[in-house]
């Protein structure tokens, strides 16, 4: 049997999880993408002196140990799958590093018809051409009884929520406003949606938030 | 010496601190604050129970104990004074018990001209016309060492964050999303306010998060 459905991204204290140039955004080098690296960077703040992520992307030992690097990694390692919406995949494609960080399946919900992509490392993206359901199936086989990551973007993210197909969640809260951007909950259905504490976690640079999901 | 400037508000995990009715409303009556109650009691319902309240309000003995009672009490302690907008004065005039629960000076700032308002319990509201930097200046002479809490609502809170005047802040993070209202930090100054974590502070219903601000 599969594990749980969950997302887990980093979000602003005003509730962004991309600057306002990432909306719609196909290409990394987009002006409005290049503006808005600078928060990008504030957001993710937390991760990049992580150890796992430098084991990860391959940038060598050192790194930090402690709370914010055992959540990284136990979200890495729970995670059997993942799915992810075609602007996320398109940004993606042109910044991963050719062995891609998931080292899982991933599939690309997408109207693109495209082969099996497949990197060093055991990344191999699926594309499917027949909505969020049919893309979560497969990642749910394919994850075994690993837990399957809703990877992002935000619309994506929002489309498995309002679906009532999202069991769990964490956000690793930024200390940080950015004023405009991409809303991570922008658009919820509020009268469908219940949350259900389950574990918050201050580390040193963000709170880790986990809530379930329950229909109202 | 007067103490710090803060406020301290219940906020939604999408960002929300009233209920999308409840903006520009100017009575308590209104169908979009009626409407809005239960999301509003949603918001704020781990203040309810509490011991504290109960006892603020006059609501008779008993009430829980515990984190979120010790938060309320210490917020309600080390405010000497609080300022607040003139639509929050509006819709609190309509719905405070005759012994409004501040117990302290409070100055809104409106442009109505109209003498101080003494209620029963040391609550004294005092109506000031020349803008946000005097209300704060005599709500701190009032304050003595104690510190002043910009009381709200949202726009108000926003102003004061905006021209530099709030030392720090206090978000009971509910585990609720609004879906639409008014967002507490909608038109910040982004490229100007900073924060900085100072606490965290998981209860059983909330979060209790505080950060310093800082200027950029």
């Amino acid at each position: 049997m599969a594990g749980k459905v969950f997302f887990s991204v980093s979000m602003s204290l005003d509730g962004f999880i991309a600057p306002e140039g990432w909306k719609s955004a196909k290409r990394m080098d987009a002006p409005g993408v290049q503006r808005g690296m600078g928060q990008w960077m504030e957001l993710h703040q937390w991760v990049f002196p992580l150890r796992f992520f430098r084991e990860n992307l391959k940038f060598g030992e050192g790194g930090e140990e402690g709370r914010d690097n055992d959540i990284a990694r136990e979200t890495f390692e729970r995670t059997g799958a993942s799915v992810m919406g075609k602007g996320m995949f398109d940004l993606g494609e042109q910044s991963w590093p050719e062995d891609a960080p998931f080292h899982t399946p991933v599939f690309v919900v997408t109207h693109e018809k495209r082969a099996p992509w497949e990197r060093p490392g055991a990344t191999t993206f699926h594309f499917v051409n027949d909505g969020i359901e049919p893309a979560l199936h497969q990642a749910r086989q394919a994850a075994g009884d690993r837990d399957v990551r809703i990877a992002g973007g935000g619309a994506t993210i929002l489309e498995y929520l309002n679906a009532g197909l999202i069991d769990e969640f964490t956000i690793a809260l930024s200390p940080v406003l950015l004023g405009a951007g991409i809303r991570l909950f922008e658009g919820v259905d509020a009268g469908r949606v219940a949350l259900e504490p389950v574990r918050a976690d201050p580390s040193q640079r963000v709170t880790h938030l986990t809530y379930a999901v329950r229909k109202r």
